[in-house]
């Protein structure tokens, strides 16, 4: 990308919880945005956003709308990424897609800035952020996996409503207030009641019994590690929690690494928080990580049933480190 | 025990919530009950609970209490176990104790009906009742061991706060109304806010960095199998929801049992109950399993990272087949 002291930056899907995630990311991290161009679907656009004290009018997506784009943040889900990123990318900008339409493609980068920002180096215009509880596992598993060579990844997660948009948050909100008032829910977002309960089911089902979710968890991972050989089991969760999302990752590793070592790995690694001392109940918690950008790590133990194991709890803010803040890093990346 | 047609029956902690879950269970399942002795600390004594119909008043535990006791059922924590669980069983009295004071003593049998029934055959008067989590774990794990024999399990935990007691549950519902009408919390039963977060910790931390509630699955899990050799590893987490625990496992096998052999195995279990049809939304959820009697499964998928891999969803009331219905079904074995 040509080097400029400002760029003119879209955001498809400026109205989601991710793309105001994003808006608010550009603007904290003072990217150097010449022009804001804020798009979403018919329905929502009309209205305005607001970035850096001013309104900003969002307009309906349309094929014409990358013409002087530099770089575009992708929000909209899969479809709307399928149609229009390779229209984006034609049109001279650097997408940062923030959909699973793209993720495993070869020849699109799939990028943790602090994993394997080396990938962006051949990108081809379209580069692909990855899931959200992807993005918060391998930042915490990098730097072990560098000095341990990770074998073996069993997760377990428990994630936020957000993670599905602003409707699952008015959702579970709404399914509280009413079992507190002793009426019905009537759940319409996910199949079943979240409000205090825990639902084994995010994205679709595959054939296999699997998830889409789960299966993303398992084929990102190995593509950010660059590491197919590591065997990474996964089991996704929603948990009625308004945001971020918690994960409980056993690692088998190659070389033993100890707890005291894994510590001292972890305290240094970029993006990660250690946040670990049960002895005076500090542990990563969903509502401690909201609003902030760091992967926190905590209860660091040995697991005693095979030689090399470790487990660890990992919490992040999954609207912003899982998704609008990795997106604005990686155009840092781009444009840097 | 001396065959009797009707028993005396002490119910130690009466009021609590697991307590309460033992009336209720003794009257459900007709236990032949002669005469019930509800008793509590000073706190709870003097008011009554009800039973078939009638109010019996509830008095406050004394080292003479257990005169003319058959059966007494403890669930009073586990300083009231150790001190009267050994005056009860030397008045006569078969005592199951649903605390951990004497569950990993060698003389003390652990029993899962299910699973070691066979345990109780040389009990001494005190038999224990397993730990929540552990009970609905080993209901799911036991046929799969017999069948394919289990080399290491790695389990996560979604446990609701009547794990706890009463006072955890009005802390939830007290926490989400605050939180709704934009009031701050104030924990005192948890040492965080338990309403929309979750909390890696369950019960006391251990130096090794683990909690006893993960080591209680550890240890509890090889003796009611039989198999000291199982590697376990466990991580426990209270989640918000009010009743009945969730546990993400992941199972290791000597010998592959393939998705429909661990599916056909499980169907006729004892004690499970199948609940695994992803086409149809269909997987085991804590709000479902309230006030039933069976360890649900589900989610039943090929763990592809190793050669014999499985996974499981397990749900149950914890405070039925997890406490009261657990202790209820050793006392109909030990009279039967």
């Amino acid at each position: 990308m040509k080097k400029k002291s400002a760029y003119t930056v879209a955001v498809v899907g400026a109205t989601g919880a991710v793309g105001a995630e994003m808006l608010a990311t550009l603007e904290a991290r003072t990217f150097p945005v010449d022009r804001l161009l804020p798009f979403a679907s018919s329905k929502s656009a009309g209205g305005h956003v607001r970035f850096r004290g001013a309104e900003v009018n969002v307009h309906v997506l349309t094929k014409d709308s990358f013409r002087g784009v530099d770089v575009a943040l992708f929000s909209a889900g899969t479809d709307v990424s399928k149609e229009y990123a390779p229209i984006a990318a034609k049109a001279g900008a650097v997408v940062i897609d923030n959909s699973s339409a793209w993720r495993m493609d070869p020849r699109v980068p799939l990028v943790v800035p602090e994993v394997n920002r080396h990938d962006l180096e051949n990108h081809q215009g379209l580069i692909a952020n990855p899931n959200c509880s992807t993005i918060q596992m391998v930042v915490a598993l990098k730097p072990l996996h560098d000095h341990g060579t990770i074998t073996r990844v069993v997760v377990s997660t428990y994630q936020s409503v957000s993670g599905t948009g602003k409707e699952a948050m008015d959702e579970l909100a709404e399914q509280c207030r009413r079992l507190m008032n002793f009426d019905d829910v009537h759940p319409t977002v996910y199949p079943h009641q979240i409000a205090f309960n825990c639902l084994p089911h995010i994205d679709d089902f595959l054939p296999s019994g699997s998830t889409k979710e789960e299966v993303k968890m398992v084929n990102e991972t190995k593509k950010i590690l660059g590491d197919p050989s590591i065997g990474i089991s996964a089991t996704t969760v929603r948990v009625p929690v308004f945001i971020s999302h918690a994960e409980s990752i056993n690692v088998e590793t190659k070389k033993k690494l100890s707890v005291q070592e894994a510590r001292a790995i972890l305290s240094t690694a970029p993006g990660v928080q250690l946040y670990d001392d049960p002895s005076r109940r500090l542990y990563p918690m969903p509502i401690d990580a909201v609003g902030t950008d760091a992967v926190f790590v905590g209860r660091i133990r040995e697991d005693e049933s095979i030689p090399n194991g470790l487990n660890l709890w990992v919490v992040a803010d999954n609207l912003r480190k899982g998704a609008a803040l990795n997106a604005v890093q990686i155009a840092e990346a781009v444009v840097r």
